[in-house]
Order: C-alpha cells, then sequence, then structure tokens
C-alpha cells in the first residue's frame, strides 16, 4: 500500500485518481496540490483529499508516490519541481497524453538525482469536459492504461506503476514512449484535428446545415468541444506525430475521394466495406 | 387517416415507418414491399405488416399514400414503377438521404400524369446498422425530418407530408432539394467521408493503436461502419454537393495545421475555443 499519494492537479484526471485511489484503498493518506485552494475545496469536503495545498515541494514532501495530473507542459515544469522536494526512493507517474517530452525531462533530471524515478503513464480515459466537478471514481474502470517505460527505469518501478493502474481497474499496455507518441497521435490527436475541422468547415460551407444535424454529425463531432488550452498543448507537445498523422489522413481522404468522384461503384464499396471491417474489429 | 400505406423497402428506415404507422394508428392497412418473401416474414409475424409482396405495382395499387424506402438510386426506378400503378390521388413520398435527383425523378413522371405526387422526405434517422431486424417504432421520435417541396407541389400534398411524419413523433424541417442536399453533404456525408478516412489513415500510419482506442476514437468513428452498398449510392447521387463540402473541409484542415506547426498558441487556441463554442451550440 502507498503510504501517501500526492497527486498534482485535481481536475478531471487527478480528481478521478484521488477518488478511485480512496475508493480501492490504494493510499493511506492522498495529498492534493493545486493553484487555487478554492478549487481544491470539494474534494476536501467529500473526503476524497486528506490535505490540499498549493506549493508543490510542499505537497510532495514525504509522498512516496507522486502523479503529476496537470495539463502536459506544465507536468514537464511540475516534474523538475517534484524531483528536486522529493523524498528518497518516491516514485513519480504522470498522466499526460504525449510521452517524448516528460520522459527525456525525467532523463535529464535523474542524471543529476538517481534515488527518484519517473514512469510515464497515459490513462485513455479523457473526456471533453474538464475540472474536478467532472471527475468519477470509475473512470479507470475499464479503460487502457498505457505505460510508458525506457530502458533507464528500474523494473520494479514499472511494475509498480503498472500495479497502481491496476488497482484503479484499468487495462495496462506498454509502449515505449516514440510507439506510444505516434499511436495517440493517430487515435487521439487526429481524430480531434478531424473533428475540429468538420465543425469549422460546415459551420462555413453551410451554417443552417447545423439546425438538423442529428446523431451522426454530434458523435463525430464530440470532441470538438475539448478543452482548447488543454489540446493546444498536447497538439504542440506531440508535433512531429500530429503532422505524419494528418499527412496519412489527407492521403485515405484524397484516395476516397478519387474512388467517388471516378464513379467506380464497385471499386468504392469494396473501400468502404474493408474500412467498416477495421471499424468493427474495435468493437 | 391513411386508408392504405404502402411501403417499399422494409429495412431499418422503411421498418420503423411500418412500425411507428402502426403504433400511432396512422394507417388502416399497411402492405409492405420487398424482394424476397421470406425477409418480409418478421414484419408479418408480429403483426407490423398487414400484407407482404414481392410486385411493387401490386404492392402500392389502391394505395393512398406510399412511401420508397430503399436505397437511394433504387428509389428513383421504383418512384416511375409506382407512379404507373399508383391509384388516382396517391400522394408518394421516400426516405432518401438525397433530394435533387428524385425531385427530378418526379417531376418528369408529373408531365406524363398529374394526378399522382410526390413530396420528397429525409428522416434524419439513419444507423450504421440496417435490416428489419434494428427497425424501432421510435426511430421518428424527436428525430428531424426534412420535407423538400419544389414550386410544383400542391401546397394540401406538402401539408400531409409534413403531418405524416409528425404523428410518427418527428419535428419537421422544410427545405429546397438543392440546400438539402448542400446540407446533408455538409452534416452527413462528409462526417462519413472524414470517419472512413480516418479509420483507413490509422490502419495504415500506426495498426497497432486501433488496440488502444477510447471512446473518443470509437464515438468520432461509428459511422465508419455504415453499409458500403447504401453509403455507395449516397455517394454518387450527392456528387456535386460532396465534393464541394470536402473542399471545404480540406481548407478547414488545413488552416488548423497551419495554426498548430505554427506554434502560435494564442491563434490556436482561439481557433479551437471558436469551434468548440459552435459544437456546443448543438447541444
Amino acid at each position: 500500500m502507498i503510504e501517501r499519494l500526492a497527486i498534482v492537479g485535481i481536475g478531471l484526471l487527478g480528481g478521478s485518481v484521488a477518488k478511485a485511489a480512496r475508493a480501492h484503498a490504494v493510499a493511506r493518506e492522498i495529498v492534493g496540490v493545486g493553484r487555487d485552494l478554492t478549487r481544491l475545496r470539494p474534494a476536501l469536503d467529500d473526503g476524497t483529499l486528506d490535505r490540499a495545498v498549493t506549493d508543490v515541494a510542499d505537497g510532495v514532501r514525504g509522498a512516496d508516490r507522486i502523479v503529476l495530473a496537470a495539463p502536459v507542459l506544465a507536468n514537464e515544469t511540475l516534474l523538475a519541481q517534484a524531483w528536486r522536494a522529493a523524498a528518497a526512493g518516491a516514485l513519480l507517474t504522470d498522466v499526460g497524453s504525449t510521452k517524448r517530452g516528460i520522459v527525456a525531462a525525467a532523463e535529464r533530471l535523474a542524471a543529476g538525482r538517481a534515488d527518484v524515478q519517473f514512469v510515464g503513464s497515459h490513462p485513455m480515459a479523457g473526456s471533453e469536459q474538464s475540472g474536478y466537478a467532472v471527475a468519477r471514481v470509475d473512470l479507470f474502470q475499464g479503460a487502457t492504461v498505457v505505460v510508458t517505460p525506457t530502458e533507464a527505469n528500474d523494473p520494479t518501478a514499472v511494475k509498480s506503476v503498472g500495479e497502481f493502474w491496476a488497482a484503479l481497474g484499468a487495462r495496462v499496455v506498454t509502449l515505449d514512449p516514440d510507439t506510444h507518441d505516434r499511436a495517440v497521435a493517430a487515435i487521439s490527436h487526429l481524430p480531434h484535428m478531424v473533428a475540429w475541422a468538420l465543425v469549422d468547415a460546415v459551420a462555413r460551407f453551410e451554417p443552417d446545415a447545423l439546425a438538423i444535424a442529428a446523431r451522426g454529425f454530434k458523435d463525430t463531432t464530440r470532441i470538438a468541444a475539448s478543452d482548447p488550452e488543454v489540446w493546444r498543448e498536447i497538439l504542440m507537445a506531440n508535433l512531429p506525430a500530429v503532422t505524419a498523422s494528418v499527412a496519412a489522413f489527407r492521403e485515405a481522404l484524397g484516395e476516397l475521394e478519387r474512388l467517388v468522384a471516378d464513379g467506380d461503384g464497385a471499386a468504392l464499396t469494396a473501400r468502404l466495406a474493408r474500412v467498416k471491417a477495421t471499424r468493427e474489429r474495435l468493437s
């Protein structure tokens, strides 16, 4: 059992980590770190946090497990602060959507101080909503969490981080940070780019059409309502993989468009059937 | 009340029209026309249809209301057959996703025989599934149905078609056929193109990523599992509007990509916030 779990950032993800850790009795004490004590108040009042502080060093001091749950670029700065203040033997992880940047930062910090470890995590369980008010005790139940160890990591630390997420109900998958970043570009960042472009295009092409939009359009564009600040950081942090995935998408769309324009019904049907089969394998 | 309602095509949409018409007592008698009597059997057995036939002329003869619910190109052929066999005063409509083609066909037929009328309909209530097995009595409850009259239509006929859908629970919106076709290209055909290209691109760019796909990707690509035959027809029937909407999308995506690549965080956040606001107005 974790003696003291410190969570930096008590929003949707950090708040859900706290609630789930509390419900599954994963940690004896849970400390929340946030920029604004007023906004941490609800998590104290409902018994999710034992203590709430605004100072990172204060919050992580004495914690044996630290979870960074701020937006992705902020986590890199917080990592350095937490690294300096952490107790010997502390194990750090995060919930960020991109991993190359923070893993590289951790490797630089480990060169200076080796008695603290970082193993990256990415729970595939976000939402277009944000904030502690939408945090859920079951957010990770059945969700996939990607853990991204490197060769520099102690296998025991990697195992502990995997067990932590498993205890919160998640299915744990291991990927190296580069593969992870390409994979999330493909199945998360690219779909966001596409959903934003879709809403934007319709608003300009035929704005009145939005009034008759049905479930298909709403589902396809739900993630276009995601938090702009959070996503600005994610897209910038994962620029090379995002650019490559958009290029792959543009090519696939161009091929499809040519099949439609060519009027070759059989070829078009075959392509749509192949894609349908791929999609259906996802369940 | 309709004396005899004939529905040509007893799949998801036609079957749901039959079930809803039965439940709301909109017609005294409901006749189903299909290509295969075995597949019409469940709709007879559960009491949805009073009679099932495979011959179009036989099925529509004596009906005062005829609904064409086959795939969109088939409806144009069926319209001519139904027009010849229909009783004087019969009112025809359809459930097709594109309207310019069938409305033009009806205008040609009206030149030969003027005692039958067609008013186009498009219920915005499809699904990626098809067949009578997924037909639902409440498919049109709260759904939007676009009715697409032209100047050639008798206002009484337009009113009757609107009242028919309203009686099945739908919200009725009127658009001219051209505006309708651009609007559905924008909010239905384009999202399908994008969803297919997205699944196809990910399968080629990083196939292993599909294994960690979460709700965002699944929602965004749900419609990529739509029926290939049905969609081949829709895309080909609405080619000009589909092409124009894809061009608008390509432009929006290109702009977004440049905002990400330029590293101008403020401009990117502003764009994402504007799109988010548009999407949120859809509820």
